[in-house]
């Protein structure tokens, strides 16, 4: 049995909705956000103090995008998963890594800079920047899309959905979702559909620990 | 022939270092940097105007961290690898995720907001924030390295050292080196002196395209 220690729509709802859809046993600790602030004690599981924290066994993990990469190596085989000998092996390797460092970090400088700072810390030039940069490299899905595909890679639902669609996610909150292509949006429109994603969704509005 | 699109001591520098470590071919493209202003006909071939870019028959890749994945799945197989039967699988994936994700985009900030902008437009506060930050999650690599380990995963240097590695060469050129922890430094001291780090450093001097 797994945990995951996870805030609602933070970026540790990656591996949730990842367990979700490889079906996997887990147990869930809801935490308030942030939790290194919110809830000193988790120092004491994690003493980053972030989230996702994810134990399975020995194995300790804190990065969202990583965690769906060892789930589906380590609890796989899962069609989640692109192998090196699929055509899309490259570009399903590039959005995993872009997922986070490249479409997700910028967000959290608009969301510290224009929402979670104090008034007189808020800096909006620098949550505009970041907001623009974000944007901007959020081209690449488009361009992508825009070919016909359906999902990001392999012509099917993969990790990598569910790695840039959290993107999506947390664009909605910033509300930069209007803001993307309607390549981008409609495709994200397909992620939301899907049960899986419904049924973290879910499981995140009732604490199961 | 793989083809990789470069700037000096820039993030690239991860996949450029990578390629030497593994012995395989490749063809370097230098430019100048931010290359999106200092060499606009690079959009040509990478819209993004990011480096890296890497070129390897249809496979086209821009996330640094994420090359030394696909290199070592495609171009393997390569004890720079760990693989997911290996004890430190986890720990390894983790590190590649983390080392772009979590410790280098705070730096971006830094090199932003204290060298790069014009000073009107320079935040103080921003980067000292964001030093603040990768400094306290580089704890993570403290603590491990504290448990006698001489390479971050598995006993032997793989591209977790590599990935990391680059955020520590990161750090010495914005002055945030000295501030690492002691088996921090001693392990970034050990990277360098492989000869597949000095030949990547040569490398990226001697322009061969």
């Amino acid at each position: 049995m797994m945990d995951l220690w996870h805030c609602a729509d933070a970026r540790s709802f990656r591996p949730l909705w990842m367990l979700e859809e490889m079906g996997l046993p887990y147990t869930l600790h809801l935490l308030p956000f942030p939790p290194r602030w919110q809830q000193p004690d988790y120092l004491a599981i994690n003493p980053l103090g972030t989230i996702p924290f994810l134990k399975d066994g020995a194995a300790e993990l804190t990065e969202s995008s990583g965690i769906l990469h060892y789930l589906a190596a380590k609890h796989g085989p899962t069609p989640l998963a692109v192998t090196p000998d699929e055509a899309d092996f490259a570009l399903y390797t590039n959005y995993l890594f872009q997922s986070d460092a490249t479409f997700t970090f910028p967000q959290t400088l608009v969301l510290r800079y224009r929402l979670l700072e104090p008034p007189e810390k808020r800096q909006p030039a620098v949550a505009d920047a970041y907001a623009k940069w974000f944007l901007s490299r959020m081209g690449w899905v488009e361009t992508h899309l825009a070919d016909g595909r359906e999902w990001l890679a392999a012509g099917r639902f993969t990790a990598a959905d569910i790695a840039v669609g959290y993107a999506c996610l947390l664009a909605g909150t910033l509300g930069l979702l209007a803001d993307l292509g309607p390549e981008t949006r409609g495709w994200w429109g397909r992620c939301t559909a899907r049960d899986g994603y419904r049924r973290a969704r879910a499981a995140q509005s009732t604490p199961a620990a």
